[in-house]
């Protein structure tokens, strides 16, 4: 029989209390003794509830005189880091990685030619322009692509969409890094094909943003996974 | 400055070596007594890594003459839960949960009418029968309705999209769990529309499973959402 530990007890019931803004952010935690005082617990068992909510992300623990453990709620971040552990623990292929992308990233775009403000059209435009930026490296190229899906998915305002945008992202990310495929011709098709896609969302046009996105992604995925048995290679690091 | 805790350093390391396949699922790590040997760090600092470990669903403790540290790889489970935990945290709408949805199924049917096993198939038409059955009460119905969408996603054999569609769907089934809308008729419609998309699946046509899908993903949306004020209504528990 698995008999609950008390510091789980403890942790789920101050998570609980966290997750329906009972707690809400920016809150700070009564202190260690406190909560000892309040519970009937071991300091050692409060300590480990506190240490357990610490890694899940959802108090920051801060020390001195103006310290305490700070409500902070679950964020896209730190989802995307779950996600990226799974696809690394998993060692899911990077052919699953761009799959999934195909699915999602139209969509966004659909979402992102309905949803952009003047900031959001500032940002990909940015990215863009980092993109097209000769004097960049693999790695500034491979930034700028990051930041140019991840700023339509945010232009979508539909905040699931681009938590999972960004764990994928950052995972294509790491697929990619030593990628073979990046050639000064995929870079030219790459700029040209953000620059398609970000007319036809600055135009509020959310077919072909969605048409446009759809081929892009498929096309540089082709390119990638061609680089001979790139779709049976796993993401190891 | 931010001095990193020892104990986050010694699980940041075995936590890589886990991800990294080095320490593969099932192998014991060593003794408590034995890592603080090897790392110089106190028993604490040992026990307090090991925690972290435990909470991020990477290894699990068993007591007893063989018991030990055992490693785990991350799991679609593990990764659902934090899914979730963030779609609760920030209070995502019930709206964006469905607009997700819009974006993955049809692409998670196309893949199933590709790649579905005689199993995958026997699966989707027992989660049919169940949620055909009059006798079945609201939670048997969203409980075989979550059945036959994880199971869609499950047969188009894409881990990252089981993932996200197990997270999504138990969200969505948190969110409709005391759904007005349920009613006769939108029992009705949904083993309708379940038996068509599997027909398509079965069939191996991926058009027609897409197509059916994205209807059938969509008017469920509009009935759960046409409740009142349903879309500004926030997911609380």
């Amino acid at each position: 029989m698995d008999v609950p530990k008390a510091s789980d007890v403890l942790a789920k019931d101050l998570r609980e209390r966290i997750l329906s803004g009972e707690l809400p952010e920016g809150t700070v935690l009564p202190a260690e003794r406190e909560l000892v005082k309040q519970t009937q617990m071991s300091r050692a068992t409060v300590r480990e509830a506190l240490r357990i909510l610490e890694v899940q992300n959802l108090i920051r623990v801060r020390a001195g005189r103006s310290g305490g453990a700070f409500v902070q709620r679950p964020t896209t971040n730190s989802m995307a880091n779950t996600v990226s552990m799974m696809i690394r623990g998993q060692q899911i292929k990077l052919a699953d990685l761009f799959q999934t992308r195909e699915a999602l990233e139209p969509f966004c775009a659909e979402l992102a030619a309905r949803n952009r403000t003047e900031a959001d059209l500032a940002a990909l435009d940015q990215a863009n322009e980092a993109l097209a930026d000769p004097a960049a490296d693999l790695t500034a190229f491979l930034q700028a692509n990051l930041d140019w899906h991840v700023g339509v998915a945010s232009a979508g305002r539909n905040e699931l969409l681009i938590g999972f945008m960004t764990a994928l992202s950052r995972a294509i990310y790491t697929g990619t890094e030593n990628a073979a495929f990046v050639d000064d011709n995929v870079r030219a098709v790459t700029v040209r094909a953000h620059r398609s896609v970000t007319n036809a969302i600055r135009a509020r046009d959310a077919e072909a943003a969605a048409r446009r996105m759809s081929r892009h992604v498929h096309s540089y995925a082709k390119a990638a996974l061609a680089v001979d048995d790139r779709d049976a290679i796993t993401i190891d690091r």
